[in-house]
């Protein structure tokens, strides 16, 4: 393909934005299709944890490759963005893991011991060391882990970043849902448009745009929580902290500005985007038994997103067909695997080498596998 | 005065709505003022409940009276509100009140007879009775009380009826905040208006317009939640549910089309209008423990309110002044009080004598007392 190649983005998402603003500058003629772009997808409701460490489990050593390639080219992805005029929105802070009993503690040195076979810094402290780096920290947390190594990303500013530079680079924007492709023309409600390539990168829906992946993706539903500090309270952490509360994951992430983003219930209930009562009451219950002072924080926003789920929790990157190219399934790490999506597009546009470890996430690697 | 007479009211809450309806309808011209008319105040953060029933407890005879007043005003100001064509939201569907424990239960029985002692209906039953009335309750619930008496009104609903009528019979509204007064001039950031009477109905900042008012109101701070019931759970309760968890009062008042207003908080805090994580999260846990399915609802709303309080929990209605007139300090009773409120005001404008009870709410009564 030439540099003035027509490609066409499904999905306005982190992944969608990502591979529109790089192909973009690199000369692609590109068109972005969204009803909703930048806010409607669950990039707009996200922590933004850049943490293939804390989010790695012994035995999806695929998903930590690919993370860890992601989070390599993080700093020059966000370094090309700033250059561009844009803030990322990039945080250095680190992640502190608390555990309240034995049991947290045992899975703590678990993923300690993990970590440092991967050669990544990770210090089991107790948990008054733990409060000397988060004083707002519960009298509860008896032990924890510092992990300087990982980085965060302000979701909002990111995508907003993402959004801008695209469109200064010359991506076209059209708010229409995609009814369908054939192949590589894309038929919205009031038109057909047909491009040399195409991007699929639609999350959760993308499976209905595409027989190839039908099956293979599910909507995880995820509540997330916008609180901030009042002048009466104690300021957010000043990095992300994460802990087990009665068996539920929960992560502060805090934001500029005396903000806070409370994370993250997860529900397998079909293309679902209601906040419920006890979502929101089990995020809240959970955040105050890890940082007290967030009961007097004001609740500013309450809002769930659809994940696109994968079978095995590696994404789905690679030709699906004639010109047609999958990026989706991200699950939880959309944000984190933003730069070696976009990187893994630009190699398939120009028929170049993928990124080490995007090949193992080719969509037909679920073929002969059991469909989800 | 005559009809021609001009009359100001500060606030266009529950209050202020009601007396302007009221006024303009009996041929006074009436302008209201408030620069947030009708969603601004408390009454749009309320549940609605017209009780002075379960809302009263031996030792409060004074706010009951007057809350039996209006409660028997409250049939024939709905009914002229539908006469203007206007829905006042009335419900009858009564309430149950929920004992999870012997302490609960003995305090019921206290309500009980302390209800037959004024000649209403109140009928102690066991848990399994309730459940036939309100199957959603939950299992812990081990007896309560039925009220079929009490009345509930949407206050939404009330507030938008009250402005429209108000408006039909030609009262004017004045969007702006009202600075101060001066005998009878109005003054705003952008003008001075005189009237031949002015009506204080701006709740808790009402204190800060009249020097009579100096120190005897404070607001209180109630969050509240709205949720919605979904396809998937069980439909919201027939009528209203009240119970105390772990110490605190809760409501769960249904609305049309599945809604449900839960409540409410009840802090001393200022003029502080934010919206908790603990408020919240208080709400939340307490309704799942009275009405688990709740906790599947849709949470739509989280809002905070600032109530009246009065030193006494009794209102301050009279003269305060050469022709000004206080009609504030409502408190939690606002809806319930608005039809003699109402009444009252249109005897002070015809020099009339007033509706039984309301000269014990004179301000004056505070002056020889210690102020709040």
């Amino acid at each position: 393909m030439t540099d003035t190649t027509t490609v066409a983005i499904v999905g306005a998402g982190v992944i969608g934005l990502a591979v529109a603003w790089r192909a973009a500058a690199a000369g692609y003629q590109v068109t972005v299709f969204d009803p909703r772009p930048v806010r409607g997808g669950a990039s707009w409701v996200a922590g933004g944890m850049l943490a293939p460490v804390t989010e790695a489990w012994p035995g999806e050593e695929d998903v930590l490759e690919l993370g860890e390639q992601s989070l390599r080219r993080w700093p020059s992805f966000a370094a090309d963005l700033a250059a561009e005029g844009m803030d990322p929105g990039l945080s250095t802070a680190g992640t502190v893991v608390a555990a309240f009993d034995s049991a947290d503690a045992g899975q703590l040195d678990i993923l300690a011991g993990y970590l440092h076979r991967l050669g990544r810094q990770a210090s089991p402290v107790s948990g008054r060391q733990l409060r000397k780096t988060e004083p707002g920290l519960a009298g509860a947390v008896r032990s924890g882990l510092l992990v300087p190594g990982d980085l965060a990303v302000d979701n909002r500013a990111l995508l907003r970043a993402l959004h801008a530079a695209a469109r200064r680079r010359g991506a076209r924007f059209v708010a229409e849902r995609v009814r369908g492709l054939d192949h590589r023309t894309v038929r919205t409600e009031t038109a057909e448009h047909r491009f040399r390539a195409v991007v699929l990168a639609a999350g959760a829906w993308s499976a209905r745009l595409h027989p190839e992946l039908a099956g293979l993706l599910r909507p995880l539903k995820g509540e997330i929580l916008r609180l901030r500090a009042r002048r009466t309270t104690l300021p957010p952490p000043s990095g992300t902290i994460r802990a087990l509360v009665e068996g539920r994951p929960i992560y502060l992430v805090p934001r500029a500005g005396g903000e806070l983003v409370l994370g993250a219930t997860q529900y397998e209930a079909g293309f679902d985007e209601t906040v419920t009562a006890s979502g929101v009451r089990e995020l809240l219950e959970g955040a105050e038994r890890v940082f007290p002072s967030v009961a007097e924080y004001e609740l500013t926003e309450a809002k769930a997103g659809l994940r696109a789920g994968s079978a095995d929790n590696l994404p789905y990157l690679g030709v699906l067909g004639d010109g047609v190219f999958a990026a989706t399934g991200h699950h939880r790490n959309g944000l984190l695997l933003a730069p070696v999506t976009a990187d893994a597009a630009l190699a398939w546009l120009a028929g170049a080498p993928t990124p080490p470890g995007v090949s193992r996430a080719h969509p037909g690697r679920m073929r002969s596998e059991e469909r989800v």
